[in-house]
């Protein structure tokens, strides 16, 4: 693919894609086909080009992945992860120490490793980028969403130095020709620079610091025994905390108790979107101590009904 | 693919696409698999799905298209088109009356036509719509660019009720599940809201007929013999004019006379943009008609060079 503009000619002849279960990348055809195969995939299934899939990097599981790699090893081209934690897939969050490992392993390979921090990115896991947890660090990089602090669409994949240089060419067929209409869009670039200029501000980075202590001292309240039987797997990284509501249904997207849970906490002036039996908290960086507040104790409330 | 949501059983098992040579209809995989193969897919051909491509239709071609068509045509689940207007593929126009035969046979061949209008929409060609020029009208219609006058992000897929009603259902499985970060953008659907306004006040549409009064005289002057050893191919359609330079390289996007030309223009002041050695202009309808008026003498002038 765009690989066969890759100098060195090993990279050329690799056509595989290796990525994670519940990876969840987008919903365009490429997006879709190193996402994991679920019922967002399934009506497109037939046409989505083959990906090798594994499980998030453990203790436990690290040597088996490796070894299931070392099979393909010559053959895949890039490894596409969202670091640390996989969002729409369900919120689960996965150690660093061993994400690190698994990326030392694909990088003396020459895979290329792209990170999607579309979700991850702009202090969302605590740092300015989930890959800084890592001293593997990425080769491309995917970012969107907190660009422009979610107000306007934008994105941008940037890159190393080596894979930019691989299209720079006197040959016009290196040209990379992608660009949709929208390009560059001059207010969404406004929107993202204002946005990166309010990062710069140590209030911002406060704000954030406060929003990630507040959310420990929740997530304590929920580890106390209240709530063991209601729910599970509480778990937090930055900004974003979450847990699955326990029902008969299953950890499931089509739970049932995403549609309940919605309407009760919108009765109660707060949007919370679940992911099926999966609640988590992602709150804008604006949100103040009283509105977060108001969150936890919805949250609460639910759980208590 | 998402037809597997179809009532239709003997639509279900259509999986074949059919779309125009020439046709560009963006750069995520599935946009590249319906556009026609060239050097803008060229690194991705051999990812791409199977599409069965068709010259745009003319008098001379029209039985020959069907007769094509109709070795597949149970096989074909729908039809993608530009109406009227190619646009990356060179600005290249065809006729509405042949168009709307080749509807006519494929919608009695119960295959569903989708009318890709982001370039054509919002009276690009005179009409609201390009589809308006044919009695057959789409069953899907796709719009972005003067959606919001070309200020933000936006795009819409909008269809008939009969598609509509094929996802209404209690079965979950059959929800439509895509939906990107930035999907009902407040600000860009206020855009849009406001563009669409603009759109019915009368002297909007006063500016647009006075731009395609002015083309029709610059045609015109560009008909006259002075230039029939510069430039071959006058056409124009709406807001649209388009033509080709004559140079010893042939027609191609990678005509080296779009960085001459584009320099020549930048230098007078004006900005142009070719498809190679296809010179088009395609102005916003807030232009005066002084500032267009310096584009047409800015062409003239390069032409006399």
């Amino acid at each position: 693919m765009a690989l066969q503009f890759w100098n060195n000619k090993d990279q050329f002849s690799r056509n595989k894609i290796l990525a994670f279960n519940h990876s969840y990348h987008g919903d365009t055809f490429g997006a879709m086909s190193a996402s994991s195969r679920s019922i967002f995939t399934k009506a497109f299934d037939e046409k989505l080009f083959e990906v090798i899939f594994i499980d998030t990097p453990s203790e436990e599981n690290i040597g088996k992945i490796q070894l299931q790699i070392e099979k393909y090893k010559n053959e895949i081209a890039c490894f596409i992860y969202e670091p640390l934690l996989q969002g729409a897939g369900g919120m689960l969050m996965y150690e660093s120490k061993y994400l690190n490992e698994l990326l030392s392993f694909l990088k003396n390979e020459k895979i290329i490793c792209i990170a999607d921090e579309v979700l991850t990115g702009f202090y969302r896991t605590g740092k300015f980028f989930a890959s800084e947890y890592m001293l593997n660090k990425p080769d491309i990089i995917c970012l969107s969403k907190g660009l422009t602090g979610g107000t306007m669409a934008l994105g941008v994949t940037a890159c190393t130095q080596k894979i930019y240089d691989a299209f720079v060419s006197d040959d016009k067929t290196k040209t990379f020709f992608h660009g949709h209409s929208f390009t560059a869009n001059p207010l969404a670039c406004t929107a993202a620079l204002a946005s990166l200029e309010l990062f710069a501000n140590k209030k911002s980075l406060a704000r954030i610091e406060k929003i990630i202590n507040r959310n420990e001292k929740f997530i304590k309240n929920l580890h106390s025994k209240k709530y063991k039987n209601e729910i599970k797997n509480i778990r937090h990284l930055g900004t974003i905390i979450a847990f699955e509501i326990v029902t008969s249904q299953g950890d499931k997207y089509l739970n049932n108790i995403t549609e309940v849970f919605t309407k009760f906490c919108l009765s109660e002036g707060v949007y919370l979107r679940s992911l099926g039996n999966t609640i988590y908290v992602m709150p804008p960086y604006c949100i103040t101590k009283k509105q977060l507040k108001k969150v936890f104790e919805t949250i609460e409330k639910f759980l208590d009904l």
